[in-house]
């Protein structure tokens, strides 16, 4: 009888399992499914019409990942039920669900289904933006200490921001809020039927911390009266960090899974964090990058250091004994694939059609036998706002230096090495605060699909980068939690440290820098960083007026008066 | 017996003939025909490759177009070669021919045929961008008055820059030169066997002017000793105004046409200018825009001033009694292109396609139901280049406000305000400068087409747009200045002046500005023009330095060490 651990990737639009061989880290089997409702930016399923910004999701669906991949896994791998020694899932973060104390989602009753501030808000739900800032504004007024932990910005993607939206524009929705609940902790809570909080969403999107828990009352008080007593009322559940056994599974549990109750699941955790054990992210002088439709960055160290270019610190939360700091980009493979979905000509689609090639395959061939400089692009990669080192959703993209012989493959290389200019920010952030960082780690769908990328991020980092041994890094790492959660006792591992040694994988090729490109990207980084402040930093706020008046035009179309 | 006059208009790829009936100036027939060898921009037709930015025609090609075209307006229009009383012809400029004394463009003569400088350098060869430069700079420490007439900026496209190119990099071909012609006039020489500069062309490319003749000696001398007597030695035959008579056409011009020798030919006129007889552009308080591949602005006035945003000002040279101004932006009609031939998708093209729509036209469905604003982007529309009034060929395209949810409509109509607010620049110039506009005339193969385009214009410039009546403006303007040539004796008109009241047409149909729109694109404008100096000016050179790496980056590639 063999011995295996189930890890659950609970992603924008599809969850995605694995079963991963304990003893080895080998991925068995693998099985995915699309979220019936995929992310709601227009409507509700009755047609609804929903705001700008706004990004949500059904509960239900992630149900029926569960109910979908889980026997495929077993059927796949013909592998019994009695061979899964633990389970362990990981979430996009901070995505949200109000809902009753017992946790039913509020958008799962029949009064609440036209409503739109009751339903499940997707981490890129960024219309709290306005709530955002004044939770950003309120924080630096009072000096609140935990305010440096994020960089001195609130991002609009986080719990608070999304909370106090309901609480401004639907009060009876926020007053019917019985718990406010991580995606992330919802999902443990059906399996087990346990309500636990994981320190790593609560520590990254929900301004708590190990050391001084969340804000103080005073602070949610001067923010709006109402909340005062918001952490009492609206934040129950035990906390753990993942990896924690947060119970066994429930009946109910089995009942969703098709396996037998009483496996121990782990306590849930952020989904670009749990790539950490699974992707070589062990210790010091590494920074993992998980490059997916957004991308996470991730540099674990023993202390704890607060500055601006960081989205947040917190402590053991990802891998026990190390201080995990995280930043990120906005968007990567969304960027990449707005360009092919919305630029590329026909041509190049017969093109990529007629050679078998997927439309990306067709402009990598392309793009990578462009010299760096060849171009004259550069772009600022913010078509989804800025979160490293800026955290501002309202700054948009731009692209600059187009003429009459621009080709889509230049446009599409300059995107991309906009997200590695934006990279190099952030690693000089780290730099500059006395963070050293030697060796680059990618996971994600992108890397392995894509080396020319990663030969572009080596020379525009100046350091090695490495691939992680697996294109299922958060899965993965989601089992080597239901591995540790399991316990030596039950077939797992004694602790997360030990899990990791033994089921994480890097890959053995690296990516050198290339001396003649990185000069190059030198001087093209000097004006992405003039240009990033330029527009970042408030000396030209083209971008945020354009935004504004967007929005009013938007919104006067919409309810046009009379 | 009919009184026909015909006018020929060369364009950058195909040249257009018209047939117009000289007592009412309609259109009887009209034929085109492409140049076989459209713009080489890559190579010579012997594979010789070309360096960055060369823009090259091959003379034989306007030949062809005498040769097809003529004949064919005949049998279209079923009208006896006796019915023509007259001929004119209009060209791109500054479009050079370097040509032996007789008018032999140097590439039909076999030595020359594999050296790239020999040949026929179009408007848009914008290699000579150096040389531009070093006039432009010697003429400002010189303090030379002629300068301030061209906005104190000498474009590459003109054409001592031109000249000044092939002495420096091919010097043998400028001693092998004995006459450097603009097509316009080149094309009259081969009709009539009169070798006559137009002043139009002389004017607003070749630095002369009625009052001031040629820059002095000491300039060239000073530019390069070897031009100290350029004049003299390069720039032969007789000064003449568009609608004089060049002469009569001669036997090898009947062999060209099929006409009997000895219709009277009007001199040469720059296509844009020729529009102006054709368009109703008869006086001051108007702005012509000729809006093609690139686009210009033409206004009337009866003194001369000189100030930055004109590309030039000539006495006389497009309506004799005027001082003519002209400014323009570097692409529009090429621009839009662009942005169909490389950045359209599959799925645009394929609805395109099922409902029976060109690809611009479903484009403009799509815009047109846009609000001004809504997109939130704003572009700088130099993918080409700025013309007016920064005459800077060093800048490129941007364009900002970018997110995952643009659509291609959204850029497209960014892409087609960009012109308009960079005609706007070009109206405040003016305006700036005591020369009020209060009629924009809009003619060229794009306002007919594009409706939206100028409600856009109206609104932006905040001035009533009304359309020439006819889409072949160029054509049918030579075709006027034929009829002037031909003179009442001959059954044309006695002046320019009589031959446009009778032959030249406006539409009914005006674009007046909506209000409210036009506030919007108040907005919109005051951003445009704030990053238009932040780019163009100085502020901040990026797209300058990016153009240069690019230029290094492809030398190195096309020419690696060892």
């Amino acid at each position: 009888m063999g011995k295996y651990s189930i890890g659950i990737d609970f992603g924008t639009l599809s969850g995605r399992a694995v079963l991963a061989d304990v003893a080895t880290g080998d991925e068995v089997a693998c099985a995915t499914y699309a979220y019936p409702h995929g992310v709601m930016d227009k409507t509700l399923p009755d047609g609804t019409p929903l705001g700008r910004d706004w990004a949500l999701q059904d509960p239900a669906d992630y149900l029926e990942v569960l109910r979908q991949t889980v026997p495929e896994l077993l059927r796949k791998a013909r592998v019994s039920p009695e061979e899964i020694v633990g389970i362990g899932t990981d979430f996009t973060a901070s995505t949200t669900i109000p809902a009753l104390a017992d946790g039913t989602p509020l958008s799962f009753l029949p009064q609440y289904r036209s409503q739109p501030h009751a339903w499940c808000m997707l981490w890129k739900h960024h219309a709290a933006q306005e709530q955002a800032d004044k939770i950003s504004r309120l924080a630096k007024e009072r000096g609140e200490k935990w305010f440096l932990r994020y960089g001195e910005r609130i991002s609009s993607e986080w719990e608070f921001p999304k909370l106090l939206q309901i609480l401004e524009e639907a009060p009876h929705i926020y007053e019917a809020t019985e718990v406010l609940v991580e995606a992330s902790d919802w999902i443990v809570w059906q399996l087990t039927g346990v309500n636990s909080r994981n320190r790593c969403a609560a520590g990254f999107k929900g301004l708590w911390s190990k050391e001084d828990g969340y804000p103080s009352r005073e602070f949610f008080a001067a923010l709006d009266p109402r909340m005062e007593r918001v952490v009492e009322e609206k934040f129950s559940g035990i906390s753990l960090n993942p990896g924690e056994r947060a119970g066994f599974l429930s009946e109910r549990g089995a009942e969703l899974t098709g396996l037998p109750a009483g496996i121990p699941v782990s306590a849930g955790v952020m989904d670009a964090h749990a790539c950490a054990p699974a992707c070589g992210l062990d210790g010091p002088g590494k920074m993992l990058n998980i490059i997916g439709t957004s991308s996470v960055h991730l540099v674990l160290r023993e202390e704890e250091r607060c500055f601006p270019g960081i989205c947040g610190v917190a402590d053991g939360v990802t891998i026990p004994d190390y201080f995990c700091y995280e930043a990120g980009l906005c968007c990567v493979g969304d960027f990449f694939a707005w360009f092919v979905d919305h630029c590329l000509p026909a041509e190049y689609a017969a093109e990529a059609e007629r050679s078998g090639m997927s439309k990306h395959q067709l402009l990598t061939e392309k793009a990578k036998k462009l010299t760096p400089g060849e171009s004259g692009l550069l772009a600022l990669n913010w078509w989804n706002g800025n979160r490293s080192v800026l955290m501002d959703s309202d700054l948009t993209g731009m692209i600059l230096g187009l003429d009459l012989q621009t080709r889509p493959e230049e446009i599409y290389r300059a995107l991309i090495e906009s997200t590695a200019f934006n990279t190099r920010m952030i690693l000089d952030a780290f730099r500059e605060n006395g963070i050293e960082i030697h060796r680059f780690l990618a996971s994600g769908g992108i890397p392995g699909k894509n080396p020319m990328a990663m030969q572009i991020y080596a020379d525009v980092l100046r350091i090695p980068v490495q691939l992680a041994g697996t294109t299922q890094g958060a899965a993965m790492g989601a089992a080597i939690y239901g591995a540790a959660a399991a316990g030596t006792e039950r077939g797992g591992y004694g602790s997360v440290h030990e899990a990791a040694k033994k089921m994480g994988k890097v890959q053995d090729m690296i990516y050198q820098p290339d001396p003649e490109a990185a000069g190059v990207y030198d001087l093209l980084y000097e004006e992405y960083r003039r240009l990033y402040d330029l527009f970042g930093r408030g000396e030209n706020d083209v971008m945020k007026r354009l935004k504004g008046l967007k929005g009013t035009i938007l919104q006067q179309k919409n309810n046009p008066k009379k």
